[in-house]
């Protein structure tokens, strides 16, 4: 469990894989203020009260070493969940994930619950009927199937829209499809939607290329607004409905969706999901040049 | 200029055209934690010690005015910006753009400097001097006629990529060429494209139905990480560098540039760049479903 949880605002430092559980809490915790960073740096607002939570699965990702140096240089309580590196010695409190040599990406369970739990968003039970629900995704995930299939067939380029409380759950779609499948996918939040992408969607052109997802919104609001942008723009949205009644179950059931979408479409295309070749040459690459050039 | 600065966290409603100063503000004000919302309702946390700044050009949008009545249930401090409508009596403080029957995206100036003046962001000199960049940018625009042209030949996807702290711009560009020249068009940060974009850029299919803008990045080294980037995945970046040398010149360089790619490709797509009857369409319809089902 995090401790120190009595801080006047909470900064979630994390990248790629490891960034999106941070981003996901961010649209599940309302009581105080969640930021994110993905840059090298701390916003100007961290002092020592707030609470940073570092996620690296690695340990040695390189903005998120320096953005942890930097929170502790303005004496923020520091808590880091990682597999092990350098950041695992580095907070006040340091959670280790004890699974070694995953994709950063695979460890999102071990990234997301002690934030679900510390905050007070899900229970035990919680996690345990989630279990359940994924269990039986296990067992049949034609409908995943059935959409990888259609994406494939057509090349199509998925696009994941979300609304609150689960507007980060697309952000995982979007590196899960892009990384396991290699395909460019867009993630967007469904209100904006909308307002701003309206016009593109309804008199754009090259619409066909494009497989629109939309989580099911929980506003009734917004699902009134999917429902008429749909008809008035000739959309066809392919609307995910979430199995479970808690947070957890809903959030794991969406987050699993797309991971059968991605595994799914990575084997018709012959791609192995695992690999993240380009990444990790891009690392490699930074490596070698001067990292004093840091901000 | 906006009162009441003295907040220990600022959250900012607004959606669309009005949205945009909002989330381009965030990524510029670091010394205080900045959230913005895109619902019908403010986060928890809202409360006395929270300013609310409400944009929204008519003052009548459906998501802010509920918003704008959440912060007052929560004794937040609340600054309305907008041309009149319902939200124009409703703030502590009610700043009231003068020219009325605009598009809400066409004041991002009057809805900006606010933000930029009451801050510190920028002095009136900077506006002044930005003044001149911008006329300079009247004068000749050659180079986004070029980008506009290579977009309309192509039938390309625009995907404009930002980073901080200009990292909000991408999502004006988005919205811009989606209402004015009605061209499906996706904003990242950049950073987070080396980390989960990289895959699908470098292997994905119909690469080349995308036109990839970079705004230059102010840090050196994620500089770097784009030109890595750009040689693994064989990528064609358009960088756009920005004029000037203070924050408002470099970011209403951006945001005019962005202006006159759009302008251009309406044109060019016999596109009148004021209608967004789909939009207006769907607030019609939706005016006309029971709006007492709101949250």
């Amino acid at each position: 469990m995090i401790e120190n949880t009595s801080c006047t605002n909470i900064v979630i430092a994390g990248i790629g894989g490891s960034g999106i559980a941070g981003r996901i809490f961010q649209g599940l915790y309302t009581q105080k203020p969640v930021l994110l960073v993905e840059e090298y740096l701390m916003p100007d607002f961290v002092n020592r009260d707030t609470l940073v939570i570092a996620m690296s699965y690695s340990g040695n990702t390189e903005e998120t070493l320096s953005a942890v140096q930097d929170a502790k240089r303005k004496h923020a309580h520091v808590v880091t969940i990682t597999s092990g590196g350098k950041i695992s010695s580095l907070g006040d409190q340091n959670i280790i994930i004890p699974q070694k040599g995953m994709q950063p990406r695979s460890a999102i369970g071990y990234q997301l619950m002690p934030l679900l739990l510390s905050f007070g968003i899900s229970s035990e039970q919680d996690a345990k009927n989630a279990r359940t629900i994924l269990d039986g995704l296990d067992k049949d995930h034609t409908e995943c199937t059935k959409h990888a299939s259609n994406i494939f067939s057509g090349s199509k380029i998925p696009v994941v829209y979300g609304s609150a409380p689960f507007q980060g759950v697309p952000y995982r779609w979007k590196m899960q499809i892009g990384e396991t499948a290699k395909v460019a996918i867009f993630a967007n939040n469904f209100p904006s939607l909308s307002h701003t992408d309206v016009m593109g969607l309804g008199k754009g052109y090259n619409k066909d290329i494009f497989y629109y997802f939309v989580l099911e919104p929980e506003s009734a609001r917004i699902k009134k607004r999917m429902e008429i942008m749909a008809k008035l723009t000739k959309t066809d949205f392919n609307l995910i409905r979430p199995k479970g009644k808690s947070t957890a179950e809903k959030l794991f059931y969406y987050i699993h969706y797309g991971d059968y979408i991605a595994y799914d479409l990575a084997k018709l295309r012959s791609m192995d999901p695992q690999n993240v070749d380009l990444i990790e040459q891009i690392k490699a690459e930074l490596a070698r040049t001067d990292p004093k050039g840091l901000p």
